[in-house]
């Protein structure tokens, strides 16, 4: 889906000119349709919740970019060339991650993008629920067909972390870091969490489902009470809302560059970032088994190196590992 | 389903006095039916192909043991725990691999085992079609849900490849051997290809299947001839015609027995084994780019080891290689 529709076309004319009146006459010529035409599209457009006002005799305006993951409005934001493109939008659905399971399954190609306003059945890691209201967050999934070997999948899980944790740090100013293996906190609060899933064959990804949750504007207090010590929001920590959009078409740009790295075989850049952003490295962590050690080093295979208390050096392929501190 | 149908009992008591003749009575004392249940369980094995003879006022002879792949005779010969005990029968499929993983989807157990007796589609590695016609040969995959990294995977694609060979050569005396990364030759041809697939989330296996194509009663001259100078059968090479049902069960026996040492951390009993089976490690070797070099060993990961002719090491983890010489 790399032509853009007729109502993604409009968006972007009306936010390229954002508060400003454009025309309907230049409008209809800039998209290549009828003014009546374009009429039914702007109605279309109001009905999934586009604010845009019609000025009797002059034209059209939008004053600001609505909060919404319609498809007009993210394809009007993205700028990457693959990821994210063919963009699949669900007001509600059990799993994004299942959803783009079954695209996959079925032929979707790389960079095919699920996104649900709300899910019924969010899941985090170890089939944890994760929490899903409507409106406030992210919940999307990101197929991918990387040709690497199944040893080499941990690096996806690096780069989908780093590719997040860039974003907020780059463009939002905010202090995001990795715990391992693929949570992004933010002042020792959870604001995401990263589950990559893969169907193999023999030693080769058949696909990658790359499933973000991250928490955008849920307001101070809006957390239920069992979570609201251990989570936070971009909003609770930035202090503002922000267009989730504009942030899920940040992460598609960033994800691909530093994807198109990685098939150029940079890897090294890729751990580099990791480490850099790192939370767990150089703290005391307990293992699940009830161990305690430092976390001192992550092989380049993405196994975490812990140095127990006793002395062992381990290195934990899998599973949780709690900051102690 | 560990404890035995009826049915299954029945044969297995035909089997115990193969040639002789068992009492009605007898019988039905042991299975635990009245003389008419037991005769109506007689009736059902014999509709499903079994030769059992009922002779007048003496009782039920069973002279020989059919090649079947019905449940109550593979259960009857399985010695195994867990791996085949729950036994999916089908007469046909498009894929053993296809219908185990739905079964796995749906929470099918370790040790799930699917065969067909004849498959409409089936696969090989990499998407190529696998010689499947009917009662001739083994179609089957096995659902196993090892507590393992995904970087430990390519030990259980060892596990299958030592375990078949294994049996090949220990029960039958057959010189098998493992080609890389997991078909098994006898004299230069094919007998046996393996494909394990899996679904994975972050590191860790959801389940792994192990599918199984294995060519055991095709006679002289049986192959389409696109593939006879290339593939061989476990009847060609021993010159005589094998019970299919009672090979599987040895495969299961065999399989669950190294998937238990495995579990117990012998990893380097499996990777001797491995290496002392292999067809590949010494020979010169073609990659899939074309280049040419000697396969000169095996990571603990399960790459294969190429120096070049150029005299550069490659680390393989994927894909095939072509054995030159």
């Amino acid at each position: 889906m790399s032509t853009l529709s007729k109502e993604t076309l409009i968006l972007s004319i009306l936010i390229q000119h954002l508060g400003e009146i454009v025309s309907g006459e230049e409008m209809a010529q800039r998209v290549g349709v009828s003014r009546v035409a374009l009429h039914k599209r702007i109605d279309a457009l109001k009905r999934q919740g586009v604010p845009i006002k019609s000025i009797p005799r002059k034209g059209y305006t939008l004053m600001e970019i609505p909060d919404l993951l319609i498809p007009p409005l993210f394809l009007t934001l993205l700028k990457s060339r693959e990821m994210g493109r063919n963009y699949h939008f669900l007001e509600q659905t059990d799993s994004t991650n299942r959803v783009a399971r079954e695209l996959a399954r079925q032929g979707a190609p790389e960079g095919t993008l699920t996104v649900a306003e709300s899910q019924t059945r969010g899941r985090g890691r170890q089939g944890r629920s994760w929490f899903s209201p409507k409106g406030e967050n992210l919940y999307f999934s990101l197929i991918i067909r990387p040709s690497i070997s199944i040893l080499e999948v941990p690096q996806i899980t690096f780069l989908a972390s780093v590719a997040l944790t860039h974003v907020i740090r780059e463009r939002l100013g905010l202090e995001a870091l990795i715990k391992w293996p693929n949570d992004i906190y933010i002042r020792g609060k959870k604001v995401a969490g990263i589950l990559v899933e893969m169907e193999s064959q023999d030693a080769i990804p058949r696909f990658l489902v790359v499933g973000v949750g991250l928490n955008v504007n849920t307001p101070p207090g809006g957390f239920p009470p069992e979570i609201s010590t251990r989570a936070t929001s971009l909003m609770i920590e930035g202090g503002k809302g922000l267009l989730r959009a504009q942030i899920l078409a940040w992460f598609m740009e960033s994800l691909e560059s530093w994807y198109q790295d990685l098939k150029k075989g940079h890897k090294e850049e890729l751990l580099t970032y990791w480490r850099r952003y790192n939370y767990t490295l150089g703290r005391l962590v307990q293992l699940e088994d009830g161990r305690e050690g430092w976390a001192v080093g992550i092989t380049p295979q993405g196994s975490l190196l812990v140095r127990t208390l006793g002395g062992t050096l381990l290195s934990i392929g899998a599973g949780d590992v709690e900051v102690v501190e």
